[in-house]
């Protein structure tokens, strides 16, 4: 078989570097939110970089049990109690493109409106206004915005207000406020909600669209565990109990 | 990197033989069920096992949407629309200790029971309510018995109905006949449920105690899929609104 | 919380009904097979629809260890000796869109495929020849068809002949024969391969595109299983070793 | 339903609160690491606390592709190219007892020493010499304990240096360097890995065994991510090939 090739993780008999660093050197002047950002983008975060990075993985980090995450995770962790980790990874299964999933599809809008402001030389408040338009007529959902409650998400503002602070936001920030205005006036107020607001921040980190997917994971996986420990420290085996009512044939012999 | 070894499967560039066994062959002559057991016991059925062995896998197949494994894989399909290999991993991962997972703790019982006769000269009663009493004093659960509700589990009586019609039925279901009257006798009535009569059959058909779960994963497999599919068909993303409370620490100033 | 509506299966105190028949009932009198379809099309296969129905389960029943369900299956199973059911979830979550999910796309080519025919009231042959021309220009691989090695599955001829024997074969054989006529002259010899030939049957049988997929993961996990069974018969915990080669950046230190 | 209860996470329409922390504080003032070891410990980490933990979780946090963890999801990865989810799943998955798992079982040795000491009022030194003693004789390997290679791991290393000065270390570094020399004395110089020195620290800084085990899944997760977008940026779909030899029976018919 042939050797697999990586140009992240290298180890020998006794030490291991990622991307140069030997782990060692992180443990003692790294944090672990530098570590992750190294691990995706190949170099260590400025200051104000790691700061926004920890601001979104906070971001994400637990919304309760009734997220599907959270809720998925309990109820394996009901059905088997000798494996933790069938229970978390039941919780990253449930990131799909419902739940978690919008950062990477917002990522990809940025991607594309920002090309598109440059191929077309017009201004991202422009594409803003074709995209809006174009996902009202399509009947097509814009992702990273919108609440079931039509108010501001308050992890948006202190994100986008980190952003601007810390000197990072650029295009991405720039596009979705765009997008923003641009849903209030051509179809309804649509905030930038947490997913649009972290993709916003990690288009201009320099992610590629699917990390906004991962970082999410990496970020509520840190929540999952906690809601698992909480489901086996308070809760007896087997103890979910979902009402059910039955509509389908009634009772009929095997012909 | 060393070749894997293994004995069940090998395939040239254009046939595929199992046990020895011509893919084709199989999918002419033999049934879904007979190829299940060929794969985990490396011979075919006789008529009789490949009865019961239906029977099993039948009577595991589904239990509507509040099993644990349902309930998992319906959440995560909430979550997840794109991924439906996401929701089914996420049932086979609710199949723990706690839910399908007696079929292992089961067989290893009876494993156990009978080769104490044989090393003790004595009666499979008698090892049964040895087991009994032990259970009782250190406090523990008989695995594969009781119910709920206390009455009997009608798959059970099918199953062991049909073992013996089959000439199948030997020291498993034997075992677990007189675990069911050692209980009865010492500590409560404890019928043997499914997992319990399964145990015992898959025992007399020559498997290994791990095989129990495995099979019992096989089977509601064929549940959980349907499960899936009625989720993604009848209901909405994200419908599902688990109620919370919460009861930690108030709202606190970080210092 | 709302009760979780179901048309699959009921219980009682004592009993299950899977869309109505008394689950003893298909103990007794039906197969694994039998209930499988009635899961998922809510109604008993003819016997000429079942013997098609377990000739597709066994045709993808397994693949030997290197197939990525079995292989992820494997490592799983070799770092987590004491929960089997991550192990088979790892297996199902290898069946993707590259792995097993080429039958899902196939059955959407001939739903599409067959409505355009009908729609447009040409015949399947010029819905095909159509189809592989887009195919061309677009660069698109058509999904169900072509072999690493350019010769016939036999896999597909016995589904091929077996669904015209039994008098099943309809529109979706018809189609993907056609469409193996039509990349033949405008493409280059692309064989109906497994999941092409099973998409077609299943479409004949009245199954929606998504249930390919379902059917590939239930007949692949009897297979997943025996090999998860057999890593732990015959190999040492963490014994796969992948060679790997690093090409990232050389030893740096922290700035 | 009865409402799931929860000492965690709380949200009302507009906020969210991580044991009783606002979660726009917690971006504004505190780092990932902390809001982990807050979700875990249900209070906010020391300056020292927090470094030793950051340490931890990067001392864990990628080993190379060839790792299960790693090795399960690029599999994963290779067959399923549009769930990224299942590659990360798949990767948690293989942290099982062999894998990563050592640190539940080594927290437990160490809290069942202290408690031994304790109970017994004898030094730690003298749990650990029967411990090693006992071990030896069951033939029993110590978790948390030796290596491939017989050196010093220098994670182990800095982890014991950073929690002596931080003033964190306890009954559980003084129990592991007890074992290390006890094992030296009687069995074979077996020095504290990764494993045992996290276990080690974690114990000292509170946390409950199986904690060990998620602590090692959330760091690792930040590898596993990084490990499948280079498996999907740099790879081919279905590109791992791995050698097979069957060895099982030879060709036969179905009688």
């Amino acid at each position: 078989m042939d050797p697999w090739r990586t140009g992240i993780t290298d180890s020998d008999e006794t030490n291991i570097f990622i991307h140069g660093y030997d782990v060692t050197s992180l443990m003692r002047q790294a944090t672990f939110t530098d570590t992750i950002f190294l691990l995706h983008q190949g170099r260590l975060p400025s200051k104000e970089e790691r700061a926004l990075f920890d601001a979104i993985l906070i971001g994400v980090s637990d919304h309760g049990p009734a997220a599907p995450s959270a809720a998925a995770a309990r109820i394996v962790a009901s059905g088997n109690r000798r494996s933790l980790e069938s229970a978390v990874a039941a919780g990253v299964l449930a990131m799909g493109d419902a739940h978690g999933g919008a950062a990477c599809d917002c990522m990809q809008m940025i991607t594309d409106g920002v090309a598109r402001a440059q191929r077309e030389s017009i201004s991202l408040q422009d594409v803003a206004i074709r995209t809006a338009a174009d996902a009202k007529s399509e009947r097509r959902r814009l992702p990273g915005m919108g609440h079931r409650v039509h108010t501001d998400d308050p992890r948006t503002r202190v994100l986008f207000e980190m952003a601007r602070t810390c000197g990072v936001a650029g295009d991405g920030v720039a596009f979705m406020q765009a997008m923003e205005e641009a849903a209030r006036l051509q179809i309804r107020p649509l905030p930038v909600n947490i997913d649009g607001a972290l993709s916003a921040i990690l288009y201009d980190l320099g992610f590629l669209p699917p990390v906004g997917k991962l970082i999410f994971i990496i970020g509520r996986v840190a929540g999952v565990t906690a809601q698992v420990m909480e489901e086996h420290k308070r809760e007896k085996p087997m103890r979910v109990r979902i009402p059910v009512v039955y509509d389908g044939p009634p009772p009929r012999e095997i012909k």
